[in-house]
């Protein structure tokens, strides 16, 4: 593959300035007036595709905002490689703790800087650019087709349905995708799990409208205190989970699999310095690795009601929200976990106040089998590039999709991803180091390269 | 009083007229960018102090906003009022549930509508023109000063200092005050007592940064779920306040109080609709009148932390902030209860997170003895007016400052409002219905009457 890692050098500053071309569009799915970038970002990935070599490239209207969809076929007898990615990105508030502005990147200190940079537009353009090096050399040992979104920061709402309808099209053996991350280049990782996925919102109404503190406050029930009792109660003294029926579905790992996780290299005193903290608490009875690998949460996102302004204001507010969002395991149902949380949440409200439970979006965990041509052939493939047999590793993150794609077309899902914790996705300072960027671009090939020899 | 009240009906437009001129002017004490507006309010003030018939009338700065002082002094051996207000007004978010803008005050179904309406620059300017119309009549049977602040919303945090610097300028044989409710013009009422005030802000800190909440979850704590826990283990299930000797300073009304107050009527049913509720609660043992008037609570003013936007973020947040106030009676002090809550919020943190609570500002509770002439002439001045003998309220608000005057001035207040509850202030569409103003200016010439005769 001399030919590929050449043409990455000689391509290098046009690489990087395509994508910072990408970053700049902020195509903020969450936000209604970022619409047009959307429509504007969406565009702009059909035109990459096309210039690196696809056979058609085109925009699929959702209810939502567009997929992009692109293809190059190159013979029914090569095995076909479904490339999924997304371009719309996390909002990038608060904006006063960026270094340097969200969508203006920049590279600094060896990384690239944006909202973005890593997730998903970075680890997704990587493909793009595989893809176009692969035809530039002729060495496409693969059909490849493209699935590129943009509502995957708020739930992937439309692709269940793009999926549904367009089956044919999206025919493949594999699905691959780069939206994860690996431990680091030294000890390089696939990421064989995720944990589902199910995001609440809970409103919380008390009087009919903001009162003063003094005049009626120790007699009309605030929401806000309500709000916190609520929540507080959600969890034990030991941080189990206190919504009945909400492990019911959970396969416990065996202890056998629970020794083999504990061998994944682990320093807590680095993972506490690199997110700020002196201390770490989770869930009575398993470690750190665990609780996010392979135990279900619960995570306030968001909380808010009443004055949250300068100085004070002496209310009772009338409203309490709250953004809440459990992580899943197998075999949790997302929908199910919304139904058992919300027949919960609106039994345990006291006479005063009136709850509403809104189901946001959610998806299914999902896990990798680690026998697999797909799978196998993502290890060779980083064990040439890095120089290290790669380990799996369970993610605490989900792509809800991933679940949803095995569901409905049933094809696997192959989590290649080349990010570092230390990235800072959905974060203020979100970045992707040059290193991981450009030694995907390098393995993406031989990924192609592997999986055609396999299934060959 | 007939000439009174004919000068009101003769000057009732004009009346209405300077009024909203003051109404006009947003000038919210919470908000920095409202600081000219404080400005012009006090200076507005003073015109109308002046025109009045004021002997003079000055701002005087302080580290905050300016107060106002004005006077007229006839005789020696006469009496002397010093009326405090205040012409600062609460913060009119959320702008879009008034149902005509706030700053642009207008009459509809009998009352005036606009942030201030009532409190206070209704309920203060009723006495600048009860001054004015008195000394129009010449009828002013008592030396009158006036104390108009701009810091009441937020705490006054430069009036005690005031006070100190200018003790033998505000000497004086009473300070009244109508920034208070009455029951109705059918059951008038003096407001007797008010609760103590202690207000904190609390800021929790888990990780540096926001994270993504899939990829740490599980094993970072959650600042927002904690500060719920917290804020929740500060009632137990009887709405009993358990922080550490929060109850110890409380002085328990007899039993025999207790029942004079159940008298005062109070229909449940009528004030739930007021606040749009259908249930009530409070601390376990008292009833809903006890709750706010004699007992202390504790308030989440406002809560906020995470992703409060649109649709969806995976963050487990950086941060989370609570607004939380407590009402107190008698012997409660402000600042001993500030410290009290402090030392407990901090002691329950758990690992993990960094509390930082800060005490914004507060002020003891103050009872109104009733066989003084001082509260003898404010009742027997609205017996006159409404033609009924008005009963004594322990009220659930806060005028902090008016402890503050007594330990500072030694100088009595009396509480003489002639707003209503449903006038709501601190909330959007405040009002103060014409009828209360103009019974106000026609009342409060009755009470210099009778105070002047009661002293003579």
């Amino acid at each position: 593959m001399t030919s590929i890692k050449t043409l990455i050098d000689v391509n290098r500053d046009r690489i990087l300035e395509e994508l910072f071309e990408l970053i700049r569009i902020p195509s903020v799915s969450a936000k209604e007036e970022n619409k047009p970038d959307m429509l504007q970002a969406a565009r702009l990935i059909k035109t990459f595709l096309m210039k690196a070599g696809a056979d058609k490239a085109e925009l699929f209207p959702t209810a939502g905002n567009p997929v992009v969809y692109g293809e190059k076929l190159i013979s029914e007898k090569l095995p076909t490689v479904l490339v999924y990615g997304h371009y719309d990105v996390q909002p990038a508030e608060p904006f006063e703790l960026w270094e340097t502005p969200p969508f203006e990147p920049v590279i600094r200190d060896g990384k690239i800087w944006g909202r973005g940079a890593d997730d998903d537009k970075g680890q997704l353009f990587m493909h793009i650019k595989a893809f176009e090096l692969m035809n530039n050399t002729g060495a496409l040992p693969c059909n490849v087709k493209f699935m590129i979104e943009g509502e995957e920061e708020t739930g992937s709402a439309s692709l269940e349905k793009f999926c549904r309808d367009n089956k044919k099209m999206l025919s493949a053996d594999v699905i691959l995708i780069s939206d994860t991350t690996m431990i680091s280049a030294d000890t390089p990782s696939i990421t064989s799990g995720l944990r589902g996925l199910s995001y609440l919102q809970a409103e919380l109404t008390g009087p009919s409208r903001d009162l003063h503190s003094g005049l009626y406050g120790g007699a009309v029930v605030n929401p806000c205190n309500i709000l916190c009792q609520m929540i507080a109660s959600l969890k034990d003294a030991d941080n189990h989970i206190t919504i009945p029926g909400f492990y019911n579905d959970v396969i416990e790992c065996s202890s056998d699999e629970r020794e083999e996780m504990a061998k994944r290299p682990y320093d807590r005193e680095k993972f506490m310095k690199s997110v700020g903290v002196t201390a770490l608490d989770g869930e009575k009875g398993y470690s750190d690795t665990e609780r996010i690998g392979i135990r279900p949460t619960l995570d306030i996102n968001g909380i808010w009601g009443g004055f949250t302004g300068e100085v004070t204001k002496t209310i009772l507010p009338s409203k309490a929200y709250a953004k809440i969002s459990m992580r899943l395991v197998p075999d949790q149902n997302a929908e199910k976990i919304a139904k058992l949380f919300e027949d919960h949440f609106l039994s345990i409200a006291p006479a005063g106040v009136k709850v509403k439970v809104e189901y946001l979006h959610g998806g299914e965990a999902y896990v990798s089998p680690l026998d697999t041509p797909e799978y196998q052939a993502a290890s060779s493939a980083i064990q040439e590039s890095f120089g290290i047999r790669p380990i799996p590793v369970r993610s605490g993150g989900s792509i809800p999709i991933v679940a949803t794609f095995e569901k409905v077309l049933g094809i696997k899902s192959i989590l290649m991803g080349f990010g570092l914790e230390s990235d800072a996705i959905h974060s203020p300072n979100e970045n992707y180091p040059l290193f991981n960027f450009f030694k995907g671009i390098e393995t993406i090939p031989l990924y192609y390269k592997y999986y055609a020899r396999l299934k060959g």
